[in-house]
Order: structure tokens, then C-alpha cells, then sequence
């Protein structure tokens, strides 16, 4: 999405050559207007699949997850995250490792809102490593709902995360996609290259 | 808002005579087709306003400020929180007590992101012993921005955040108000005893 990828070049910040700040626009303050554009986007490319309800993490994916789901007109749902080690027979519950953080955190979602033979689309911010998502779909499996697509608005392709996750045959659809960044510049594939 | 009150009286479950649970649409699952009513509603009540920039808190208060805010065309900004104690001197920072989970946190604004002048609207989903409204009031301060007022979905009148903000002055809208609930019934203030 070339106004994305426009946006990051303007307003994004890398820091060394794993860290791209965005802040100013979709992880501390939202341009909603722009996410707006970004959401349409995301609904031309899944809006062929039978969704049903759309999955996030907190915090950061929920904004977009929102404005998705208002074209889709389904409910979101959102995995929280949490450090505690309580077992709860009511939730779906996957181990994620933060390598930021260097640390395992659980994200939980109530067995209340996914069910078998659900029509899930994925929605996240960032994908690196690939960690959140792999814990979504984790979660996903547990519940027997069927992945219908996992839509990123910023892949870091260096970080592996979206090969592993292509590997496993799922469609994932990222909006910009980042082969190499340093300080002085980003390096998008082109769709034509995807 | 006569919707929201039967949307909590229908889908709400009150655990003992403190906590309402609405993780079905406001905190977990978010019904977004119904929550974009609650924008518009907001939207109707603060629209006058010269609304420059929407404030919230994570996790819940976000997609419904991101909802808000698509009606203004204004960016949110979602305050973060934090129980780490490093001093940062380009955030505004606020110290929040929970009274549920009996702990300090900080909550966090960027410099960049909240300037002098700037016309808010804040918005959360809840309020009850106020803290974290406050902390977010006490944000704008540091900031010397102007609060155009106060949006709540649900507010828990019985346990006095409104009083104390109220008392204060400030124009605060809380869309469903609940004078008193226990397990068996929940009793709204309406509008007209407001």
C-alpha cells in the first residue's frame, strides 16, 4: 500500500536496524483517519472470506481491528496479555516469548467468544518474529475456528516472522512490507516482488 | 442513552454489588456495530465543541475513542500504563491508584502528542472511584491543554469518581449511569434526574 509505505518514510523513525518507530501514528497517537484508509484496504483484500469475527492482541492491534471490523460488521475480540500464571479453564490460553522484553507472557481469549467452525480474520500492527501471531493462531487451533487471513499493517520481512507463518500455508496479507532498514534508509518490497 | 442501558440489562452480569461485567461488547469482545452508536452518540453530545485531539487510556478506552474520533477527524491518543518508576522527562506522566488491584501505576502521554492549547475530549469506557480519569485531567494540566469535556460509556455513579469530577467542573457526559445494582437488578439514573 503505497500511501503506507509513504507514511512510514515521512513520519517513522528506525533505530539501529531492528527498531521502526511509529508511534505518531499507529502505537501512541492513531491518525484515524488514515487507519481509516488502512482498514479499507484490509477489507478489499479479505472481503471475499465469510468472516465472523475479527482476532487482535492488546494493545496496539485494537484500533485497527475496530475500524476493520466496521466493514465486516462483526465483533472483535481481543487476546489480553498477562503475566500471571493462574490457570483459568475458561480461556483459550497460548505461551508467547517477547523478544524485546526477553520474556514469556500468556495472551488469553474467553472461551465464550471463539467457537468451533468460527470464520476468524487475524488483524495486528507489527509482525517481527512472528511470536503474537503464532500465539493467535494457536489459539484459533485450540478453539477449532478456521483462519480465514491475517492481515499486518507493517511486516519487518528481515525479521522472519512472515516467512514462518507463509510456511504454514496461511494467507497473510501485509500492507507494507520491510526487507531491510537502517538509519538512513527502507527498503519495501513492491507488491510485484511479493 | 436508552440503548446502552438495555444493551448492560441484557448482556451485563453484576458480580456482587461493585463490579458490572460487559466483556461481551465494551471490554474484551467489542460489538462494534453497536459501539459505533455509542460514537455517534458522543459525537452528538460534544460535537459543538472544538475538539482538536481525543485522549484515552489502554486497553478499553481505545477503539471506542477510535470510533469517536472518526466523527471529529481528529487523532487519538492513547495514554500508556506502566508500573515501571524510570523517569522519562519527554513524557507527561500521572500516577493512577487502583483500587482493584491495590497498586500504583504510572499513566503516560508523549510530549509530542499533547501540546499547550490543544482542545480535548477524553473518553473512557468506565467510571467508577475516577483515578484514572483523573490522572488523564491532571495529564492535560501538566500540558496546559483545554479539556472541552469528559465522555464515559458506563458510569458507576455509587462509587463517586463522577462527584469528585463534576465538582471540579468539568462537563462530563456518561452515556449510561448506574445509581445502584446487585444481582438482581441494576437502576439507571435517566436523563431527566440528571
Amino acid at each position: 500500500m503505497k500511501d503506507l509505505q509513504n507514511k512510514i518514510l515521512v513520519e517513522g523513525t528506525v533505530i539501529g536496524s531492528e527498531i521502526l518507530k511509529v508511534d505518531c501514528f499507529l502505537n501512541h497517537q492513531l491518525d484515524i483517519d488514515f487507519l481509516g484508509k488502512v482498514a479499507q484496504e484490509f477489507y478489499e483484500r479479505f472481503k471475499d472470506k465469510p468472516i465472523d469475527r475479527i482476532l487482535t492482541v492488546e494493545v496496539s492491534g485494537i484500533a485497527i481491528a475496530a475500524l476493520v471490523a466496521q466493514h465486516f460488521h462483526v465483533p472483535v475480540v481481543f487476546a489480553k496479555k498477562l503475566q500471571s500464571k493462574t490457570l483459568n479453564e475458561d480461556m483459550f490460553i497460548s505461551k508467547v516469548y517477547s523478544f524485546t522484553k526477553r520474556v514469556d507472557y500468556d495472551i488469553r481469549v474467553s472461551k465464550k467468544f471463539l467457537h468451533a467452525g468460527d470464520h476468524i480474520l487475524l488483524i495486528d500492527d507489527f509482525l517481527a518474529k512472528g511470536q503474537a501471531v503464532l500465539g493467535l493462531i494457536d489459539i484459533c487451533e485450540q478453539a477449532e475456528a478456521v483462519i480465514e487471513g491475517i492481515g499486518i499493517v507493517i511486516e519487518k520481512d528481515f525479521q522472519q516472522g512472515g516467512s514462518l507463518i507463509r510456511a504454514k500455508g496461511y494467507n497473510l496479507v501485509s500492507l507494507a512490507r520491510i526487507m531491510n532498514m537502517n538509519e538512513q534508509e527502507i527498503i519495501f518490497w513492491e507488491e510485484e516482488d511479493v
